[in-house]
């Protein structure tokens, strides 16, 4: 067994990794000059999980099905057992010794001018510019693999030519790479693009635009429970909702702020031509939005903190109203880069499941306790069990980085340590991990796929209350700014349902399940009256049951629903008609059960209310 | 009684009623000559509620309380009972006598070359420019009103200086004259504003931006609601919700044609600035758009028919598959002028419950039945019982305006009116009002206040489909393209909201209203216990339920109540305590009824349960 969790593997931070991996990337640069003469080698770091080198062809075009091919020349150069030699020459040595090679070349005169001496490391008729380390001889590498080729622009600029960029690994057994490639393969059927296809959950289209995904009906089933849950729960929990625009006037985004601090993460404002600004130049039109001479513009928004703003603002408060928990299934927008976009995961337009809460600085502690209560009944229906709780607390030391005011500071920071120390929770403290305008606790999942991601967030907030001027009258008739908590409980719908997905492999709990049952007669000529009246019986029941009497084997439809992973297929033979049973099968599971129709009814039920956990 | 239906009045194509009001004008004029001798007068002319006159008056502004005294001396000019008299003069004539007034000079510098001849009025010591007809005296005018003052920019262009408008109406009998601002109170009470505000349905602040209204949280409960009720109802009509993003690329919208056809009503692209485009015009980029040579740029959406023909086109589709019925509950995005916004029923942003019907030809009768079947379901449920069905339908003589397929035209249309006489509905024929791309039936409300809506639709549509290439597989084997159905059954849930403030007075059913029971002890420190027992059970049973123990007066919480158009008041007292029983008291009536609480419960579960109309 590998002793290496890959799912927390940094080859760049293990040294010995680290060394093997900058070596096989040689390796692999030696294969591919065996196999392709004319091939010219820009870069070959490594990464998190591996190393690439960017490498010029000419004309020729490797493919996946070529990795193997030079893999072997890989092992045939690496069973060679070459001494792999370092040595120091000049620029001006350098320069020589890869005159006919235009990247070196680039990358020599492009070091830094105090670097007199150059590094090279030679193994047998392979020599490459390097700072090394390396192994000391290529019979060290053993257990690689190549694992993709893609194209990537010439130093990363969209302007330059497009190199070919092979990725590998390298392992010092072969136990860590077969379970690398092990994890890798999981890693590949638990992605929620894959599964988000299999099951019909979203599209992405490049004529609706990139980063834009379309929720189909099999998604927004996922979505609108999803929706409905949170916003019912959140009501328990005395929340009030409200609906507000997707867009605002910058000049609301200038009083909140995020104009100034977020405007690159933004999509563009709109601006309608008009006879007195058709010949202004867009820089013109921004500059003049910066400086308030163009008003009227609008512009998609980032979060919908500001809107709640104005909602607390447009009328008077007093103590006795508060807390006002403001809350909003809300549609965001935010202009991510392209290459960033990724799936439902990281969208350009995305759902936040987000509230405000207006209190007063007595009933932080209070509040603060309430949404850790409200965090914790939802990981319990989706039986998330592994947390762990950042505390986020500013550096006193840093006084640029917080908002200033000590006092309120020392009273939140204070107040959230009191209610974390008093709960059964464990958490830890991150000192200048806080916000500008105030602490935040955020709680962080470890995903079966990927790096740790923050699920959850409480932020305490001073500052947007201040920009929006927003008071309440105190028990003592002052006019007092309230407190605003921001909070996230699913976070983003989108992602959440990409997070569920990929822990899951798409095998969701019934309540969450876009087609809960399928039913299927033996012989649809024989069995298909009793299997619609099961089916129809479900369907008045509110489950989403689908009748599937094709003409078809029974084999390949039990295998279809398999693959659209439907929670439950029911087989109906003679059997069940005469006894007025079903016979069930769950999805991912061989064995079937056979129940009395109603009884199975009943506990169907019992599933969905008491949103039991995936079976 | 007066024997105008004020609902449908049209001044200006009523004969009498238009010279009168005319008249009327030129009397107001007159009056307001005699109390501001400065005053220069620009046009008044009639419109379908009455008349205006726009005006010039140096410094001073007239103000609604200023308005009866020049009423006042309306009456004495008519009581003078002077002969308006017309007279002809040259266009020369025109000038030196109103050489003074540079209103009236540039009117006839303007006027049309071939007008050789200009009429004007007297009436005493007023004479105007006019083209006629007035009354003989005016004697005649008894039953005006002035209505409001407001301002207007000359010429109705905003760089021009702003001239006072006072509108007015006139009548021929008191009768007219009370029972017309007798709705004119009525459609004060009802406009959705109003009740809006009062019911705190939703807000809208210029700093959000104009025409985006925020639905606060009594609003959201009733958005909610008919969002979940159209969604189901959908469901069980066997319609498939999806969930796409609210904006797409131009190129989406270029296929569609909405960008050549719809551009002026869309919000602005949003360009994001690079370094390429910084130093071009806002007209050079839109002309770049326009010509494909900027691409990337998106756009929020004025419907979401292309979305929906992607999510068709994602995949393959046979005969069997359809009809498909895709269904969203979307927002959509229309720049309405400054002007024309109006609360929630005209919003730059609003929320339509659309649709799509995917299918072949020849289910085109039964899926068009099918969403008439879904209306008047739907109607039943809101108590829309008086409403006109409008086919409309191609002009055959007019080639240019309709798509050309004359086989399918004449088969669609030959459906429509299949289906519309196959059913118990009135409707009629409107030729020539069919859209571009095929004829639809138009449902029409005429509501308590305002002009005839266009409530639901439903239209055939040929070319969309085409478009986006859409296809399917038909039985022989051969790819053929689709029919698409656009239908609205609520229109857009903002209006439709709107609709209903309006038509109910705010008395919305139990089913919709955001509160539905203020629970009310009649002394709060004795009858608090049960009063909150009552509450917390009505809160556990899914209703939406408040408790009033506030220390103040029970006839002061009772009106408070009735102020939030609360449904039910429950006043807890000693005899309720004592039986267990509730008195519930509706709002807008005085009478009460004493009921055992749980057949109270189970009495409201019934009301709710059947979407009972208000009571």
């Amino acid at each position: 067994m590998s002793e290496i969790k890959m799912n927390e593997l940094n080859i760049k931070e293990d040294e010995r990794l680290h060394v093997l991996n900058h070596s096989c990337a040689h390796l692999l640069a030696q294969a591919v000059k065996h196999l392709y003469p004319q091939a010219k080698f820009w870069v070959g770091p490594v990464i998190t999980d591996g190393f690439y080198y960017d490498m010029d062809l000419g004309d020729a075009v490797i493919a996946e099905a070529d990795l193997p091919l030079i893999e072997k020349e890989m092992k045939k150069c690496a069973k060679d057992g070459k001494n792999i030699i370092r040595q120091e020459i000049s620029k001006a040595e350098a320069l020589e010794m890869f005159k006919d090679d235009e990247y070196k070349i680039d990358l020599i005169n492009n070091m830094d001018e105090n670097e007199t001496v150059i590094s090279c490391y030679r193994q047998g008729d392979f020599v490459d510019l390097c700072r090394g380390p390396h192994v000391e001889n290529t019979k060290q590498m053993k257990y690689f693999k190549l694992l993709k080729v893609s194209g990537a622009y010439f130093k990363g600029d969209s302007k330059n030519k497009v190199m070919q960029r092979i990725y590998g690994i390298c392992f010092e057994n072969q136990e860590d790479l077969d379970a690398y490639l092990l994890y890798l393969q999981d890693a590949r059927d638990r992605d929620h693009r894959k599964i988000g296809r299999e099951m019909e959950i979203f599209m992405l289209s490049d004529l609706v635009g990139k980063g834009l995904p379309l929720w189909l009906p099999n998604g927004y089933v996922i979505w609108r429970t999803l929706q409905n849950y949170i916003t019912d729960k959140e009501i328990a929990h005395g929340y009030q909702h409200v609906h507000t625009p997707d867009l605002g006037s910058v000049a609301l985004y200038k009083t909140s702020g995020h104009w100034d601090h977020y405007k690159a993460d933004m999509f563009a404002p709109m601006v309608k031509m008009d006879e007195d600004n058709e010949d202004m130049t867009l820089k013109q039109l921004l500059e003049g939005i910066d400086k308030n001479k163009i008003d009227d513009v609008y512009v998609l928004r980032p979060m919908n903190c500001p809107h709640h703003m104005v909602i607390y603002g447009s009328k008077g408060h007093s103590y006795r109203d508060l807390p006002l928990r403001i809350a909003e299934v809300a549609n965001d927008f935010r202009y991510e880069a392209q290459g960033a976009v990724k799936g439902i995961e990281r969208a350009r337009c995305f759902t936040q499941n987000d509230s405000h809460i207006f209190c007063t600085p007595e009933q932080i502690e209070a509040e603060f306790k309430g949404v850790l209560d409200l965090i914790m009944e939802v990981y319990k229906d989706f039986g998330i069990t592994e947390y762990k709780c950042r505390l986020s607390l500013r550096d006193p030391a840093d006084t640029e980085k917080y908002f200033p005011d000590d006092e309120m500071w020392n009273t939140a920071e204070d107040s959230l340590r009191r209610v974390m120390s008093g709960l059964d929770l464990d958490y830890f403290e991150a000192v200048g991990e806080a916000a500008f305008y105030g602490p935040k606790l955020d709680v962080l999942v470890k995903p079966a796929i990927g790096n740790e991601v923050a699920l959850s967030t409480i932020q305490l907030d001073f500052l947007l209350p201040r920009r929006f001027e927003l008071n309440y009258i105190n028990e003592e008739g002052e006019k007092k700014t309230p407190v605003v908590i921001h909070r996230a409980i699913l976070g983003s719908i989108d992602r959440f349902v990409s997070f569920l997905l990929e822990e899951t492999k798409g095998k969701l709990p019934l309540w969450l399940a876009p087609q809960q049952f399928s039913v299927i007669p033996v012989n649809p000529n024989e069995h298909t009256d009793y299997a619609r009246e099961v089916t129809e019986r479900l369907q008045r029941e509110g489950f989403r049951a689908k009748l599937d009497d094709r003409n078809e084997k029974l084999g390949y439809r039990i295998r279809e629903a398999q693959v659209k992973k439907v929670t439950v297929q029911l087989v109906i033979g003679d059997n069940e008609v005469n006894n007025k049973t079903v016979t069930a099968r769950r999805y991912g599971s061989q064995a079937t059960e056979t129940m009395d129709f109603e009884e199975f009814i009943k506990a169907m039920h019992k599933e969905v209310d008491e949103k039991q956990l995936a079976k």
